[in-house]
């Protein structure tokens, strides 16, 4: 078998065998096939597409690649969340505790923000002395003492994913359903969880832009994970407008602990409430306690400061806040009609709530503050946003970015997308 | 401008605006962008097409990458030929100092084989003494002295071509007319030639196996060439059969030699004085030598002998023969119906006479030499073909590479190609 035979046979329009996938997955993550040559296959692949069976093995072969964990040490059952990302997202930081707070284990392996999106990691290294590379042992710990963990996938998980990935973020080759879908679902699966609910979001802020694009993203993962063995339900809800009123690091960590003491914004606590019910029921979790009352009770809470004391973080410690801000005030009296979440996640990466290049440190404490939402009532000249930046030379290029993302008028756009969309089952 | 804003527009099916194609070609070149950035690239361009604008752009991009040529010291016009490659093409070996015995001035820079073609350098490197690189101020030597030269390109011309065909060659993506189109045309413009005949060659043994794609390269070269300026013309010839009666390098040689002598197989006299009078049309030359008196009178012959003379070769040394053979005899007494030339090809290539890997040498004295071609009477046990190899070890995969390439039955196939099957002009 060589390299030129399976780029031949996808260029051509073929389905890949099952021994075609193995060795050339097998092949690239051992060097023996070369860079320009994946990436040759994987542009083939965009165009040409994969059939469901190709994408089950192109996935199971990057599992194959590394490790696969397993909690089978701990007393009860493991539950995940995996969002596919958008702007204020931060629902993965009050959702781990609170489900482990109703029964369930969380080992979740989290990552980076790139580009306007969020990275659940950037987030939590806001808060002092809290660590995201752990041992498998310390996961293990972590998981016994708090039944929730969010750490760094390590280097020995799907090493093939993230060499694939690194190539594919570089050659225009991100942009296909099969290998998003196998790239998510191998580190899902090798992580060893036992259920999975996915979040896929869908509009401007999110890397689907449409809900049929975003259904066939959902339909693909929720029969790689059920064909893994792996309960996998998937929800689309809205990213056509940020979600919550907090953009930035420490600023979703704050807004996250709101939820977790009983507060916060609407649409953070209903998406929250929800995906823990799917990740309780999915992991076949019955008889806990239920997920309102374990925000209204403040044991959601208690798992929360566990987790993060567990990893070297302080709970008490104040967040970082930006010293430089500025605001964007309404044009007019009115209801705001929309809010662009493409737009809103480009400003706070501005900002410097992201990173430029991988390699780039993020302002923990850059950032925007919404004060109203799509549907809330205006005043002229009084604020809309407020930005945090390090730096008051980042506030021109964010507040262009802002430009033409909001309007005020009558009512609230008829078109916003409802907050749960649809629910993807196998 | 970064390559992957080039490499998705063509992805998503855009034009490639002339800013975007000459800075990609010109930082690949630089290994700004990467191997994996223009495997992807090319792979795209396989899948989505070029357009002419297009493909004339690249064209250009490629040309600039490098040195252009310029004749402009001799005193008449310059003329060429390409073969896009077949099995026993060696009409470059008669054809050039025909044109120059003409009037005609031929500056061909030639390639090496690579997998069952034959290359013109490796051929005339069977040759005592003679020598494929030499420098601007040698070519211009032999120009004058000879009429003809047929050497090695320099580093200096179209070194992105270069490059990118290198890339092409191990990624999947040597199959693509525009890329094929722009790679051969970007090498004969800079060549610098006024005129330019194409030998699109059609069938089993060539790389365009139908005669709608060889039509399809043809108008695309013809159209490159006219808008450059070089006055281009392409013929359509059969290469589902081996060309002549030798196939190999020394071989290949004397069969070149018997043409230019005034014998030679018909098929290998026809395309040559075919392809000489087109190339001498072309460039504008009229009133000179008649091709068919040239190769009678022995002018031919006397230009061929000043060429291999003026690059340090000895015309009169004897060519060296591969000292193991081996016979192929006919089943059955009949009609040679058919006789495959990739079949051939592989045959000869697997007996030494190409290379495996591009650093291969190849073995001068050995190929095949056929007593057949399809349509000839063929007795029982009456040998079809000989194999001549430097090691009797490789006649087993030879002889198995032949196997189902011929039949004898009551006539020739009734659709075997014509010799020429169409012309194609601007």
């Amino acid at each position: 078998m060589d390299a030129i035979e399976v780029i031949s046979a996808k260029r051509d329009g073929r389905e890949l065998s099952p021994g075609q996938i193995d060795w050339v997955i097998d092949a690239y993550t051992r060097g023996v096939v070369a860079d320009e040559q994946m990436s040759a296959l994987a542009m083939a692949i965009l165009l040409n597409g994969m059939n469901r069976r190709e994408i089950a093995g192109w996935t199971r072969a990057m599992i194959r690649s590394g490790d696969r964990m397993e909690w089978s040490a701990l007393p009860g059952p493991t539950t995940d969340k995996h969002s596919t990302g958008g702007v204020g997202d931060k629902i993965t930081l009050p959702l781990a505790p609170l489900v482990a707070a109703c029964g369930g284990y969380v080992p979740q392996l989290s990552g980076r923000g790139l580009g306007h999106t969020g990275g659940t990691l950037d987030k939590l290294e806001s808060i002092p002395g809290w660590r995201a590379s752990l041992s498998n042992d310390e996961m293990l710990g972590v998981l016994g003492a708090a039944g929730a963990v969010i750490c760094a996938a390590g280097d020995g998980l799907a090493p093939a994913d993230k060499k694939l990935y690194a190539l594919r973020d570089v050659t225009g080759t991100v942009e296909s359903i099969p290998l998003i879908a196998s790239s998510i679902m191998s580190k899902k699966i090798a992580e060893g969880t036992g259920a999975l609910v996915l979040d896929v979001k869908v509009g401007s802020g999110a890397f689907m832009k449409t809900v049929e694009e975003a259904r066939e993203l959902a339909t693909t993962m929720v029969e790689l994970g059920t064909d893994a063995g792996v309960g996998t339900v998937a929800l689309l809800t809205a990213m056509d407008r940020p979600l919550g009123l907090a953009v930035g690091n420490a600023l979703e960590v704050a807004e996250s602990v709101e939820v977790l003491a009983g507060g916060g914004p609407a649409d953070v606590v209903e998406l929250t409430v929800l995906l823990a019910r799917e990740m309780l029921a999915t992991a076949g979790i019955t008889g806990g306690r239920d997920p309102e009352r374990a925000l209204a009770d403040g044991s959601a809470m208690d798992a929360w400061r566990r987790m993060i004391t567990a990893q070297g973080g302080d709970p008490d410690a104040p967040l970082p806040l930006a010293a430089e801000t500025t605001e964007v005030v309404a044009p007019s009296s009115g209801v705001l009609s929309r809010l662009d979440a493409y737009g809103v996640g480009l400003a706070a990466w501005r900002l410097g709530a992201g990173r430029e290049r991988k390699e780039d440190p993020v302002s923990s404490g850059a950032g925007i503050v919404l004060h109203a939402k799509p549907g809330d009532p205006v005043r002229e000249g009084a604020p809309l946003m407020t930005l945090y930046a390090d730096d008051a030379g980042r506030f021109e290029r964010a507040l262009a970015a802002l430009e033409g993302t909001y309007a005020v008028g009558e009512a609230a756009d008829e078109d916003l997308l409802p907050l749960v969309i649809d629910r993807v089952t196998a």
